[in-house]
């Protein structure tokens, strides 16, 4: 399938993962509400991969929701969070970068009585802890602000917003789905009440996810029924999916320094020798506080689209940008966020390396990339206007 | 692992099924709302599997909108139709043998300013038409009857229910787990607007299911986000686990005649043999218009507690009621609403065999139950008692 440089959109399931989750879907399938033998076993299965799941975080196994996915669990957080404890006010604050879903969600919630801040960010993407401390008001109850940005890689503060939050009595909820199995996560250390993981993020299957829920935090569920995961998720647990995930994590625990530094080496290749190699190349995102697998560029006077389908022809899989809404025509809310105009958000290229990322992708994408760009240049009214401009 | 008679609560996936996922977890992994060529696969693959499954129920592609699973569905079916028709009145019928998800669901619409009925059902378990369309009134915007009981084997009129819904403009929901891959589904025959389907109990994988919304039939997402599924239901899509359910409906298409008639084959011969080996013994549901894989009994005397745990014993693995609240010490609410005491509530058993079922699996309960319910009869002061009565 070529080179494939898009992880942060999609990632394979680890082959040992699938290998951990194969007997779970034909011999103990058990369903975990049951009261025999088969039902015990699952019960058990589920349990352990709830303790895996928790110590990655440094959380406890009764802090960990299972669910569908890091969509749901985001709509879990804050949807459960705003309805549980409306006494406690209704202003929300996120950040300007935040994920499409957080966006999403908070207009819903504003459709419902809530008021929502948007914290902007810096140029690089970064939200200012004291910016957000100056949106703070008395019916502030909630903030959620993600790890780190999947699109540029931006890293937040995140433990000073935990702090922040602590001290004035806030929850706070963070989408740590990009930066998960790329920085250490640890709930305690960064006073984080309610936290967003998802499994195929780390190379577990889709259609898994968790949400820790700090004890004391009271949130209202998302999809009623049966009662599972203590009244918070309902619905027939997927043990095979949650031991996917608990074989994910393990392996993860086991390979995440090794496996990051040699990530680092790719990123730091592409982000030195992109810019020597094409004129006109800019690094979108922090120049350091950025996740390890991240490089993303823009080039002078090209269209994102266009670079993606001349590298699709060449085999390279790669994304403009969030995958969750490259299908719409709109540029990268994040991008936009850190003061891009529109032309030079669309000319942007995120690439994102991972687990199965070899010299050889990186190699294809370096000697296509220059030919490519200068075409398209060629082609360009816009960068020879710009030309023509400096000439 | 002994023998398995409790398809009602957990299906093992079909090892054809595993096959057919096996290639999506590892290699055709692609975000489907990705643009480059690993994207494209996922989103052929997925619009396929939106055919296969919408063919099954003589829908439309565009009519099937994945989740993941049933009790997902059913959220989505009755708040998302409840929260988005608000003017079409705040009434909504029940029959009181539904899916303890559409009990509690509907507590949490009424707490949001619905008004439930809940319409009892005959000593079968069966819903009168007559009795739905009697609580019928000018706020009426939704009704909700699942297709069988999942517990009970006892199978609705729901052809009439959907032409009464029809015939007064009132949306029809059918929960329709339990009958799918035992009877034909049809949601033009039945004239049904919302209709919930599991990929688990067509022996496909957990975590995925699928809701039926008739075209022209509007309803609000309960999981927001990134706007998939035609912005119904977000979070990136399950791809292996949507193919799974697809292999499992095609499977069910080619196999379910057969299958069916040899499930029929061991049900009859419970349903005849236990009551003439064991003295005492009642059929619960209804004689006829039952599931074919179901056969649920109550002995006189016996809590069913002891009984599942006495053939937990002897390695065979069984239901007393409902897995979802098999937990709770509660006696059943369908067989409670077919007006049985508490105490035959819980003398109750549920057998339910399935595509693996083996004549073995039941010989061995027609060998070990005789003993097992004599032994417990033997320990019981309610049946001595009983005994004591009647001589």
């Amino acid at each position: 399938m070529g080179s494939y440089l898009d992880y942060q959109s999609a990632r394979p399931v680890d082959p040992r993962v699938v290998v951990a989750m194969l007997p779970y879907f034909s011999e103990k399938f058990g369903n975990a509400s049951s009261l025999h033998l088969v039902g015990d076993e699952a019960t058990r299965d589920l349990e352990d991969a709830r303790k895996t799941v928790a110590g990655f975080i440094n959380a406890e196994p009764e802090e960990i929701i299972f669910t569908s996915g890091a969509t749901e669990s985001n709509n879990l957080a804050l949807i459960g969070y705003a309805m549980r404890n409306r006494e406690r006010g209704n202003h929300i604050i996120i950040s300007e970068v935040e994920h499409i879903s957080i966006h999403n969600i908070v207009k819903f919630l504003e459709k419902n009585g809530f008021i929502v801040s948007k914290v902007p960010v810096d140029q690089y993407g970064r939200v200012s802890v004291k910016k957000i401390a100056d949106r703070i008001i008395g019916k502030t109850m909630l903030i959620s602000v993600g790890y780190a940005s999947n699109e540029i890689g931006t890293v937040q503060p995140v433990a000073e917003i935990g702090r922040l939050c602590r001290e004035r009595n806030i929850a706070f909820h963070t989408d740590a789905v990009a930066a998960e199995g790329l920085l250490p996560l640890d709930v305690k250390r960064d006073s984080i009440d309610m936290l967003t993981l998802s499994s195929n993020d780390m190379y577990g299957p889709r259609g898994v996810g968790a949400l820790f829920v700090r004890k004391g935090v009271k949130i209202n569920p998302l999809i009623i029924g049966g009662g599972q995961e203590n009244g918070l998720r309902s619905g027939t647990e997927n043990v095979a999916g949650t031991i996917g995930m608990k074989a994910a994590v393990e392996l993860m625990q086991q390979e995440m320094y090794d496996e990051v530094t040699r990530m680092k080496g790719f990123r730091d290749t592409l982000i030195e020798r992109i810019p020597k190699l094409i004129p006109g190349t800019h690094l979108n995102g922090h120049p350091t506080e950025r996740l390890p697998n991240n490089a993303h560029f823009r080039f002078d006077g090209i269209e994102g689209e266009s670079l993606l389908l001349s590298l699709k022809d060449k085999d390279i899989s790669i994304s403009t940008g969030s995958a969750c809404s490259s299908k719409t025509l709109e540029p990268s809310h994040t991008l936009i966020s850190c003061g891009l105009l529109h032309e030079e958000a669309h000319g942007s290229l995120q690439v994102t390396v991972g687990r199965f990322t070899t010299q050889n992708d990186i190699d294809s994408l370096i000697s296509a990339l220059p030919q490519v760009v200068e075409r398209l240049r060629t082609l360009s009214p816009l960068y020879n206007r710009k030309e023509g401009d400096r000439s």
